[in-house]
């Protein structure tokens, strides 16, 4: 039998799990590894809510463990450090996103993309080197290896950085990597949920021209006048989207509902990218015209690299990229799922963890 | 009523049409536009057999004229040029693909890549800029502007470079484009039809290690033996797929019958490049985890530019790339599209026009 989640390491750790698929979060006692000699040990203060936080604590996807402590948008201050650790010391402020692990050895990992190592160990509900299941951030206190540890410049506070460790490197790295983030390019995001209010954020600061495209007329005022978007179709508007019929040389899809590509695909310019960073559950249906007439590209992106990653909080620093988030106490982490189902929040749940997560006795 | 083709312009031509969705190719009496002063008039000597002949005659895509000559495989001879032509002259050795017309003012003819052009004229079954409808290459001559004519290097024969004109151009031009033409890379091909049989021959000229991918496991002698493909894979044979995942740097999918796509995506290597050439009528169905968990690139490619396919042409005689050809005499016609339906023929159908074409009296 496996050694109990309490006792399998020396460190105590407190946090919220979900014990099953009604995916209903409470407080769960578990430990944490002592801090290696390559290890960076921190006290979480914030962690974001992730809509795949959602999906694993419901075992949507198949492959949660539980009990299950999501979290992969953490932030917090660092209270020890390896004796190996060259890049942090106590007090530093530091995140971790989705992975705190990969082989270092493989082609990804040289490559400085160790989200598409095969063997990368993501920050929550999987096995660790040590055989022990991986804890996120809806937690205490956290202990990763240095690597995977994002510094988070003084310009951003906490709160807005863990977002952006995963909806905001899911958004930027695409715009990157497919030649996205040129002044004056028209790119145009799907969807203004937390990933989708990210891209628009990026892209404006890249210098694009933003069009947001949605389903929901009542987010036009919001997206132009609040997120800073240029223009807003709605999708189900005919006349609209043909206005736009290829004009955009990009569009960073978010939406991980089932919607149709063809309309999308159809407003991307010849030669030009659609990429899905969301994941509808069933398959994409994709007109083989609709893509070969263009030469047109439909691409899949998943997060980003460590080095792409601290690029980006620093690119975020700089230019003032935050999300929009509210704040809530952990014991409305429940209340937050159920919100998030609705798409009710705007744009991203943060859970202040330092100051409302009460270490049991 | 429309002018009858017969007598709509000064020049008496002749060739084979379809009347009807039947499809059934028969003898038919039209006639060609005078030379004009851009104009290059050449007579027919090789016209191949496209696949998409074979759905246009039929009106499989719902857009066919009727009249219906087809052939976008043309290679003749030079007969007359106009005033104004400056790179022909009489007895030249010319080729004409799937075009020829574009609106010369647009991006895409800026960009040499008239075949995105949307007022592109294609060769048959389509309304020419004065108005009557073009007629294809199963015909004695052809008059075509200076711009869409193709220069035919005499390393090459007449019936080799007819089928270059679009089987050849339709994989060259996403090889290059897509940046798979770097020697060592591993390249896949689905389907070892016109397409297909090109795709190996062009990828092993940029020096790729070369896979055919196929449902048939008698065509694997053939493959390698005959086309100096490297290795050879049945795509329904699981085992034999397993150990090729994540080993592509791109794979040229060239099947129009509809297909798995899924299995396909899993022998591309992460950032790896899926092209579809191919145009299977129902949507292709991908998963969003299939191209997001590699960030996978699907992307279509049609045919290729003026400058692009006279490139291609050149290389073709350089590296002795040329397709497998059957030729026949025009009265085979319509056997050979039953043929082309079972894909009985390697690898591609070239009319001997200038032989066997009998003008009427």
């Amino acid at each position: 039998m496996a050694v109990q989640p309490e006792v399998e390491h020396p460190k105590k750790a407190f946090g919220w799990a979900a014990r099953d698929t009604s995916g209903v979060l409470s407080p769960f006692q578990f430990s944490r590894r002592e801090t290696g000699e390559k290890d960076v040990a921190f006290k979480v203060l914030y962690c974001g809510i992730c809509h795949s936080d959602l999906h694993m604590v419901k075992n949507e996807w198949g492959n949660s463990i539980y009990p299950l402590v999501p979290g992969h948008e953490v932030a917090g201050e660092v209270t020890e450090v390896g004796s190996k650790v060259t890049k942090f010391k106590v007090g530093d402020r530091v995140g971790v996103g989705c992975m705190v692990g990969s082989c270092h050895s493989c082609q990804s990992c040289g490559d400085d993309l160790e989200n598409y190592c095969p063997k990368v160990i993501l920050t929550y509900s999987v096995k660790n080197i040590d055989g022990t299941i991986t804890y996120g951030g809806y937690s205490d206190t956290m202990v990763c290896e240095e690597h995977f540890v994002i510094r988070i410049p003084d310009a951003l506070s906490l709160e807005a950085a863990a977002p952006l460790l995963c909806a905001g490197i899911t958004v930027y790295s695409p715009l990157k990597y497919f030649g996205l983030d040129k002044p004056g390019l028209h790119i145009g995001v799907v969807g203004l949920g937390g990933l989708g209010h990210m891209a628009v954020k990026f892209a404006k600061a890249f210098g694009a021209n933003v069009t947001v495209i949605s389903t929901s007329p009542n987010k036009k005022k919001e997206a132009i006048e609040h997120l800073g978007a240029d223009s807003f179709v709605v999708s189900r508007e005919q006349d609209q989207m043909q206005a736009l019929m290829g004009t955009f040389d990009g569009i960073i899809d978010t939406v991980s509902a089932q919607h149709p590509l063809v309309p999308l695909l159809a407003l991307v310019k010849n030669h030009g990218k659609f990429v899905m960073v969301g994941a509808p559950e069933k398959p994409l249906e994709v007109p083989a015209f609709s893509i070969i007439a263009g030469r047109k590209t439909i691409s899949g992106s998943m997060i980003g690299g460590i080095k792409e990653t601290q690029e980006m909080i620093d690119f975020a620093a700089k230019h003032c990229v935050k999300p929009d988030i509210e704040i809530i106490a952990v014991d409305y982490v429940n209340t937050a799922m159920e919100r998030l189902l609705k798409a009710d929040v705007k744009y991203r749940f943060v859970i202040d963890i330092g100051n409302t997560l009460k270490a049991s006795s």
